[in-house]
């Protein structure tokens, strides 16, 4: 299948507006009128810097990858030299890609990474690894001056080994979620990881970046589900035990899951599996108020339940979702007439609410119990069930929300995501004060929400969504000063600067005041023992910097 | 209370043997007899090595730690030269401590170990820092030939908060487990981290050794519990995020969590706890074989149950474990008579049978839950239910084994453990292996048994006992036969260098075949990033080695 170049996923597949008049005019009435601007119409006329790559650098790179190992063209070229966030959109739609890579390779083997990242270090050839490609914090754009190639594991695409004991796979990286889950089901087991991005991301990059999917609270981050895996770095290939724990040092997947490509390149893991479940009930819930439903949430958590979904909208989100509602059908027509007037009698409003999809999967007897203690839960906190509507229809949607992202665009509207997670003691503070910075970024003419979608004993993730007209010639200007003002509020508040999206290049001015000089000079430490020449993913937040490393030259 | 210096606890807490004659007939049948070497009446007339530090430097130390914070007694400096290994013990009873620490500072502060350790950089002293001492793999005793310190952290003994909306508290370093819990308790709240070592252990020893508690299965390991923590390291102070999860590069916690002391000392950490149980439900089964048993925990696993203690003995370990009860009291009790006939008719036998001790606690409906699902798996492999006598019996005698070594000792009986962890589909082969191991290394007259104590959905651990007369005069070249031949057959097979125990100096001649050249080689980066001048617990595992840092040099 053919993908978008100026979007997300699939040619030809869209989002669909079941009311799509109803929908714009609730954005109408917020962001007023907007205007798109035209994109190109294709790469193909694309006009990139050549390949700064000599003859000599690309026939040993071909020799090495094999056949149509290496390519060089311009569009080729541009479409892996930026990821599938707003600011990458943006430019991509006017062809405008700055410091493009000057080489993609396909290496079809773990041996030729090897060889390949072993010529990049011995060349300076900055070496970027590319599983899908929908890093939308500048994880796969070239950040360096020198010559850079683009490593596309796609070929690596195995599932070598299901072991049903242990209930353990063995994959190579470049496997992509679908392929993997099919591979998976029909040995009776899931991964049970759900990215948004799931349908066009692959088990390495997740790893890279610690993905979360939105099945997180059952199956964990994906961190939490490696249990061994091989890393490419110049000079060596490390494999890391596989054992299901350990007291042997350090936790050696623990520090290249999220390396993003700064440490080398991962070819294959071992991951933890799970039955696929007999039983899924997913339900809709309605809160008071985002507040109540947060902590319905921290209690759901802290009671020891373990639900394979909770996503919990906030007002401004459970308002937008209820525009994007077919009327009077689906879910919402469940409680029209007498069931909105009971609402209301209890003091809810299905508009200033705030929705919950809570589910649960596994064995049928143990999805039956999960919902026994979850609904005593739910009704100490006001919940009102939806019924199972809004929980099948969220399931149905799941991965198409970036796909509506194309049509704002298409619309003149600016729109992005970011993230966080905090501690519950912090948690309605910090969403206020991100959302408050956001806001005043933007403006009256915008649009502010987010919902809990990942969360923890101790904590929850806020994911924002946030709106706004374009302004045309100043894009990216627009949309960094939102950028920089919530990610500012972010850290100066104890949220993660990122729960799952990962630093890249965008979060890396933050990172030292996240980490604190004593982190990045651990960081710096890994980084110098792996890749000393600094060819692996250069620029980005794993940064060789100098100041750091005065531990190596003291030593 | 005073502590043994020459065995487990507190002196004069001994193990209860209700019937002492039934079980030394049942030791003599299998080692033959056996006679005591007598020990030390006393560390008071043990002669050491004078301590090397330069009297500027102890007085430099004094200086900073304050009052009573530096002791230099030749009987105080020997029992913090040792560790409560076999190896260990055997030595100390007779005096034999070659490599005695320099002297033992005592800060009350993290600003203090900050000073100490900057001060101790800077003038080449080793730093060894102690939490609760219980090391069983030389992780407290000097192993380098320069001047060393102890830093005993047991001042840093405060909770400092419990966050009850988060569920987490922020403790300091030196906290004994049952301090610990009883302050959380008093909040509703426990850890729920119970190792064996629990009464003399501290936080920050569990987390430097990924320490496993017995309730491992609901609680997970220590370093699952950490949401952040404190590390000070020569010129510096690391202070970890302290949020739920992220996507921000490396997971520091889990660089320093097993960093034994080589990088720095934890003086810190925030934990996530979970509530009190109401309720706790633990109780004994018998398998007719351990494969069955560990058939049946790998079931309950992989079905996705949360019990908070299961521990199934292997046949040799049930047989010991039934020579240490009352006869005929207690829990056997219940399957005598009538219970024995039925046994047999289901061709069970208690002698021969492997005996699981199965438990749920939470809230109590939870409880019920957990029963309600486990039940129905434990009917599939065989079990039989013995009732919570043993349950019960277990719990009461949670933390006594040490105490039961100590016995031994007395009887000239060498008794040690060890421990691994492997994935489900090497499981049993692994415990034969090493078994088998053990038994050829020691002989005929020797005892050798296992269990398996901490599970998950992938694998579990094995936790081998093994007794034997000790060879006289050559007690430690005994031992060391069998832990050679064990951790040999670990490696080879696919074994968890340890689950728990830690590498120390014991498991070291086995880290680079373990983890390879290339994890090696990180773990060097790590460590030359915050201990670049070699002095943080040098001689343990993290060891600088020259040839694992050519990438600082090629940097």
């Amino acid at each position: 299948m053919a993908c978008k170049w100026w979007g997300w996923g699939e040619e030809g597949r869209t989002y669909h507006l079941p009311d799509a008049e109803r929908f714009w005019a609730y954005i109408r009435a917020r962001l007023g009128d907007t205007k798109g601007i035209p994109r190109l119409d294709s790469l193909d006329g694309i006009d990139l810097r050549p390949s700064r790559l000599p003859k000599e650098a690309l026939s040993a790179l071909a020799r090495i990858s094999g056949d149509g190992g290496v390519s060089t063209d311009d569009a080729g070229r541009a479409a892996y030299s930026i990821g599938k966030g707003y600011k990458d959109l943006v430019r991509i739609r006017r062809g405008d890609v700055p410091n493009p890579t000057d080489a993609v390779v396909r290496p079809h083997t773990e041996e030729q990474v090897r060889e390949l990242v072993d010529l990049a270090a011995r060349e300076a050839i900055a070496v970027i690894p590319f599983g899908g490609g929908t890093s939308v914090v500048g994880g796969v754009e070239p950040a360096s001056a020198g010559p850079t190639l683009t490593l596309d594991l796609q070929r690596l695409g195995r599932v070598t080994r299901v072991d049903s004991e242990s209930a353990t796979a063995v994959v190579e990286a470049g496997v992509f979620g679908p392929d993997l889950e099919r591979q998976l089901n029909a040995a009776g087991f899931t991964l049970g990881h759900f990215p948004q991005s799931f349908e066009h991301s692959t088990v390495g990059g997740w790893i890279a970046t610690r993905s979360a999917g939105q099945n997180s609270t059952l199956y964990g981050k994906i961190e939490d589900r490696v249990e061994a895996l091989h890393l490419c770095y110049a000079g060596g290939l490390l494999v890391t035990p596989a054992v299901p724990a350990a007291a042997a040092g350090p936790d050696l997947v623990q520090i290249v899951s999220g390396s993003e490509g700064t440490l080398g390149v991962i070819t294959q893991a071992t991951l933890r599996l799970a039955r696929l479940p007999q039983s899924r009930d997913y339900r809709g819930y309605l809160f008071r108020s985002f507040s109540d439903g947060v902590r319905a949430a921290r209690e759901l958590m802290q009671a020891g339940l373990h639900p394979a979904v909770m996503r919990l909208s906030d007002e401004a989100e459970t308002e937008s979702t209820l525009a994007l509602r077919p009327q009077p059908h689906g879910a919402s027509a469940l409680i029209e007439g007498a069931g909105q007037w009971y609402l209301a009698r209890r003091g809810l409003r299905l508009e200033s609410g705030s929705i919950m999809i809570l589910g649960f999967e596994g064995e049928a007897a143990a999805v039956k119990r999960g919902w026994v203690a979850a609904k005593s839960i739910l009704k100490r906190f006001g919940a009102f069930s939806l019924g199972k509507g809004p929980g099948r229809a969220w399931e149905r949607s799941r991965f198409e929300a970036p796909y509506l992202r194309d049509l704002f665009l298409d619309h003149g509207i600016m729109v992005d995501t970011l993230e966080t997670a905090t501690t519950w003691d912090r948690y309605l503070a910090l969403h206020t004060t991100v959302g408050d910075a956001l806001r005043a970024a933007l403006g009256e003419r915008s649009v502010v929400m987010a919902h809990l979608s990942h969360a923890y004993s101790d904590g929850g993730s806020i994911y924002y969504t946030f709106l706004a007209p374009q302004e045309t010639g100043r894009e990216i200007e627009q949309w960094e000063r939102a950028k920089v003002a919530a990610t500012d509020a972010i850290v100066r508040n104890g949220g993660a600067l990122s729960h799952h999206h990962g630093i890249g290049a965008e979060h890396r001015p933050w990172m030292e005041s996240y980490l604190g000089p004593e982190g990045m000079r651990l960081l710096a430490g890994i980084k110098s023992a792996l890749d000393p020449r600094g060819v692996m993913n250069p620029g980005k937040f794993l940064v060789d910097v100098p100041e750091y490393r005065e531990g190596s030259s003291r030593a």
